[in-house]
C-alpha cells in the first residue's frame, strides 16, 4: 500500500492526463434533510422549483424579444396565456415572440398586448373570435406565421422554431415539475387529458415553466413532463376550465345536416376498400367529421370489423368503442372531452403522444403515417379538392390549421365533410380564399349534394359507384352553390400581409391578407 | 380575387420577407399505401427503419475513433454487446469507444475484441469475471472510466459523454422504434423491465439502433423509447435470458450471516428517526441489502407506518409490500426479477425512470434527491466510512460502483451492511483499496460484529443507543478485523492506471492500478 501522499499524486497524474479536475472536496449531506424525513407532506411543498410566477420569470433571463409558448389543451377554457402575458406586460417586456400551439377566442386580452407592444410577433395553428379580427383587419406589423400540429413540432424539433421560454399549464405536478394533464390526487381541479401539443416545447426549449393548480407530492407519476424538462414551477389558482374544453370546433353536433353528411362519410369509408379488419381511423374537428365515427361503429358491429386505433382528438365516442373491443389502441395527442381525459388517465391501450409523433412529416413513425383512414372538415373546398379551415368566405382568420394537412397528406383515404352552403356562404368553391392542405392529398369531398372523389383517385371512384353511391363532379357542386346565392362579391382585401400559411416542409403555401371592413 | 399570376407574386413577395421558400411541389401521397390499407399484419412488418444489423450500423455513419453505447439491464444474461461488437469485428471497425451502463461476466468477448484493437476506451460502471481480470491485468492502454448511474446519465446530458450511436436491447418493439422492457404480446421472448439506464442513450445519442426479439405492430404503446428516438430496428435471435437476470449481486440470499446483517439494518432503520410514515426507502445490490427490505416490513405492520416510495433496483419483495399497500409508490431504474417487470408493465403507480431522473446529482427532482433511507453494501469500508464496491481485496475490478455514490450522498440516511470478514477477506479495513464512495456520504456500517455510526451524526448516534442498540467504533471493527486474519500483505499494484474512478462531479476521485498476478 502507497502512503497518503503517493496516492494522491498517481491521483494526479492520471486526472492530468485524462484532463480532469481532481476530486477534492468531500460531498456535504443537505442539513435541511437530516432534519427530518420528507415525507408526502414536505414533498408536496418544498422544492427550490416552485416559486412564484415572477420569480420564475426572472429566474428563466426571458429578455425582450425572445420567444414564448404556450399550448391550447383547455381550448377555450384556457387561463394560462391571458396570466402569464399580462404578468409579462406588468414586468415590462416587450417585442416578444407568442408560439402557441393554437390561439382561440378566449385569448382576445391579447389585443391590447399586441397594442402595446409586448407581443410583436405570433405563431399559432390557428386564431378565432375578435383576435382574429382584429389580426385580420391588421393589427400586426408583422404576419403571423401559421403552422400544422406536426409542423409545429417538428420546426421545434429542428431549431426553426425555437423557444427560449415554455410556460406549460398542467392538471398537476409536483414542486419538481413531474407534471401532467391528468390528475391522481383528491384535489383535481381543472384536467384537459392528453398534453401532446406541449411535449416539444417540454422536450426543446431553453427553459420550461409547470404553472399547475393541483401541486402534488413527489412523484406524480406516471408524468407526462419529466422533472428533468423543468426549470421552475407555479402554483396558480386555475390552469383552466375543463368545461369550456368541449364547445366550438370539437362540440357534439345535433344538426341534421351534419348528421346526413356523418352518415355519408360512413358510407364512403365502408366502400372504400380500406374499412377491413386492422384498419386505423382519425376524425377531426367539426360536428359532421367527430359524429361519423357513430354511424362506422354500427357497420363494424355488423361485419366483425375492428380498428387497430384511432388516433387524435379522441373522444368519449371513441373511447366508447375502445372499451367495447371495436378499437384496439387510442392514440391521444389531445383529449376532447372529459371521457377520453378520464381513459387516458386509467387506460395503458390509450396512450399520449407528442405533436413529433403525432403528424412530423420527417418521421417515418409519426402516426399519421400509419394511418389509414381521416375524417376532416373544411370552411372551404374548391374545385382543384384544396382545403381552407383558416379563413372564413368574409376574409377574417376564425380557424385553425390543426393537424388537416398532416393526416390529409399521410392517410390512404382522406374525406372532407362540409356543406355546400353555410346560411348564404358557399362552402364548394372555384378557388379557396386561403390554401392550407393541397388537393393532392384531399381524395374525398362529402357534401349533402353528393360525394366528389378527385380524379387522381379513379380506382375509388370505381368502388364507391360499384357500391351503389352516386358520385358528382366538383365542378358541378361549385355550380350548384354558386347558381343558389349568385356569383361572390370579391372580397375587398388589402395590400398587407397579416398572415404566412407554411406546408409541412415550412415553406409559405399561401399568405393571409387584411381584409377592409 | 386576383388573378393566380399576383396571387403567387404576393407569396414569392412575403416568403422573400420572411426568408422562406416558396411550396412548390404538391404532396404525393405514398402510392405502396394505396394498395391496401395498413392492417396490423403490415404495422407489424413494414418499416423503412427495419433491417439487418449491418445495414443499421452502415447507416449510422459508425466511424473508427466513435463512441457506442449499450445497457445492461439483462445483467449476465445479455447479449446484444456480445452480438454487436462481434458484428463491428466483423465489418473491420477499430478504435471504438464503448460506454455502457455496466459489464458482467458474459461480457467476457470484450477481451479478444480490445485484444484486436476493435475497443480501445471503455466507460462503465463496472466490470466483473474475467473481463474485470484482464483489464486489471493491463489490458488495455487506455484506463477504463468508471461512474456512477447518476453521473453518467449527467455526463450524457451534459455532453462530456457523447453518443455516437446507440445500440439499446428492447424486449419489444414495433418496426418504428416504438420500443420497451417489457411486452404485451403473445410473443413475447426476453423481458427485463425498466430500461432506465437506456433512457439517456435513446435522448441524446446521435443515433440510434433499437434491437429486439419481439417485433410487434405498430404502435407498441406504452413505450419507454419513442420511434422519434429511434432511426434503426434491427431484429434478433435474442436480447437476452431473463432467468440469468436474478442472479449474481442481486440473487435472493439464503446466508445466515446476511440475514443477521438485514435484521440488523432494519433494526437501525426503525431506530434512526426516519422511519415514519410517508417515508422513502432504497435497498441497492447484494443479499443482506435486499433482504433488509423484509424485516421492516413486520414493523410497518406493526407500527402502521407506510412508504411513500420505494426506489432502485425493484424488487419483489417491494412489489408485494407495494400490493400490500404499504409502500405507495415504486420508482424503478432497473427491475431486478421478472415480478417486479410484471408490475412494471401493469401497474402505473410502478413507474420506470430514466438513470437522470433516478440520480443525476445536478438535477434537484432526480429521485434520490426525495430519498430519506438507503441500504447499500460494500466490499470495503474502511475507518473513514470510506466505501469502495468495484476493486476486490485482490486489487482486481470486481464490482460496479452502480447507484452506490448517488444514493449514499443523497440520502438523510444511508447505512452499509457488510460482514467483518469475508472468508480470511477483511472487509472493515484502515484504508480501501478503491474508494467509490467518501465517507462523507455515509452515515452507519451494520456488521455481524457491531454497528458503527460515522461521528460526523451525533444525533443518529444518540437515538441509536437511546434504543439500545449497541454501538462500537469501526476504529475498533478494523482492528478486530486484522487480529482476526492477522496484518494484510501490501497488494502489489504496477505503475499502470487501469481504470479512473470519478466522482459525482466528473473529476478523479481514484484510480485503480494493474495488480500482478
Amino acid at each position: 500500500m502507497n502512503t497518503i501522499q503517493q496516492r494522491k499524486e498517481i491521483i494526479a497524474s492520471a486526472a492530468a492526463r485524462a484532463h480532469r479536475q481532481v476530486s477534492e472536496e468531500a460531498p456535504v449531506k443537505d442539513a435541511a434533510r437530516l432534519q427530518q424525513p420528507l415525507t408526502d407532506r414536505l414533498r408536496g411543498l418544498s422544492s427550490p422549483k416552485l416559486v412564484s410566477l415572477e420569480e420564475a420569470i426572472r429566474r428563466s433571463g426571458l429578455k425582450d424579444g425572445m420567444t414564448i409558448s404556450f399550448h391550447h389543451h383547455f381550448r377555450s377554457g384556457d387561463k394560462v396565456i391571458n396570466l402569464v402575458v399580462a404578468k409579462l406586460a406588468e414586468m415590462g417586456f416587450k417585442n416578444l415572440h407568442l408560439a402557441a400551439s393554437s390561439l382561440i377566442d378566449v385569448h382576445e386580452p391579447l389585443i391590447e398586448h399586441i397594442r402595446q407592444g409586448v407581443i410583436t410577433k405570433i405563431s399559432t395553428s390557428g386564431l378565432r373570435g375578435e383576435l382574429g379580427r382584429a389580426i385580420s383587419h391588421g393589427l400586426m406589423d408583422e404576419p403571423v406565421t401559421f403552422r400544422s400540429h406536426g409542423t409545429r413540432g417538428a420546426a421545434i424539433a429542428s431549431g426553426e422554431l425555437h423557444i427560449d421560454v415554455a410556460f406549460l399549464g398542467a392538471s398537476s405536478s409536483d414542486p419538481y415539475g413531474n407534471a401532467s394533464g391528468v390528475s391522481r390526487s383528491a384535489s383535481a381541479k381543472s384536467i384537459c387529458g392528453s398534453i401532446g401539443y406541449a411535449l416539444p416545447d417540454a422536450r426543446y426549449a431553453d427553459h420550461v415553466i409547470v404553472l399547475t393548480d393541483d401541486l402534488v407530492a413527489f412523484p406524480n407519476h406516471p408524468a407526462s413532463i419529466s422533472e428533468a424538462q423543468v426549470e421552475s414551477v407555479v402554483e396558480v389558482e386555475s390552469v383552466g376550465d375543463s368545461t369550456k374544453i368541449a364547445s366550438g370546433a370539437i362540440r357534439e353536433t345535433k344538426n341534421p345536416r351534419d348528421i346526413l353528411l356523418a352518415q355519408q362519410a360512413a358510407r364512403v369509408i365502408t366502400c372504400s376498400g380500406y374499412f377491413v379488419d386492422g384498419f386505423s381511423i382519425q376524425t377531426g374537428s367539426g360536428g359532421a367529421s367527430l359524429a361519423a365515427v357513430k354511424y362506422l361503429r354500427e357497420e363494424m358491429l355488423k361485419q366483425n370489423i375492428k380498428a387497430s386505433f384511432a388516433l387524435g382528438g379522441i373522444t368519449a365516442h371513441m373511447v366508447k368503442m375502445h372499451e367495447e373491443g371495436l378499437i384496439e389502441r387510442l392514440i391521444d395527442v389531445q383529449s376532447f372531452d372529459m371521457v377520453a381525459a378520464a381513459s387516458l388517465r386509467d387506460d395503458p391501450a390509450h396512450q399520449e403522444v407528442s405533436a413529433n409523433e403525432y403528424a412530423a412529416a420527417n418521421e417515418s413513425g409519426s402516426a399519421t403515417h400509419l394511418l389509414d383512414i381521416v375524417i376532416l372538415s373544411a370552411l372551404e373546398v374548391d374545385t382543384q379538392f384544396n382545403v381552407n379551415v383558416l379563413v372564413g368566405s368574409d376574409g377574417v382568420i376564425r380557424g385553425a390549421i390543426g393537424g388537416h394537412p398532416d393526416t390529409a397528406a399521410d392517410a390512404a383515404l382522406s374525406i372532407i365533410v362540409c356543406p355546400l352552403l353555410r346560411g348564404r356562404i358557399p362552402c364548394v368553391v372555384d378557388e379557396v380564399t386561403t390554401l392550407v392542405t393541397p388537393g393532392a392529398s384531399v381524395d374525398v369531398v362529402v357534401t349533402e349534394y353528393g360525394i366528389a372523389v378527385n380524379p387522381s383517385r379513379p380506382e375509388l371512384s370505381e368502388r364507391l359507384q360499384a357500391a351503389g353511391l352516386k358520385l358528382v363532379d366538383i365542378h358541378d357542386l361549385a355550380a350548384r352553390a354558386r347558381r343558389t346565392v349568385g356569383e361572390a362579391t370579391p372580397l375587398s382585401f388589402g395590400d398587407k400581409v397579416v398572415g404566412l400559411v407554411l406546408d409541412r416542409a415550412g415553406r409559405v403555401l399561401d399568405v393571409v391578407r387584411n381584409i377592409e371592413e
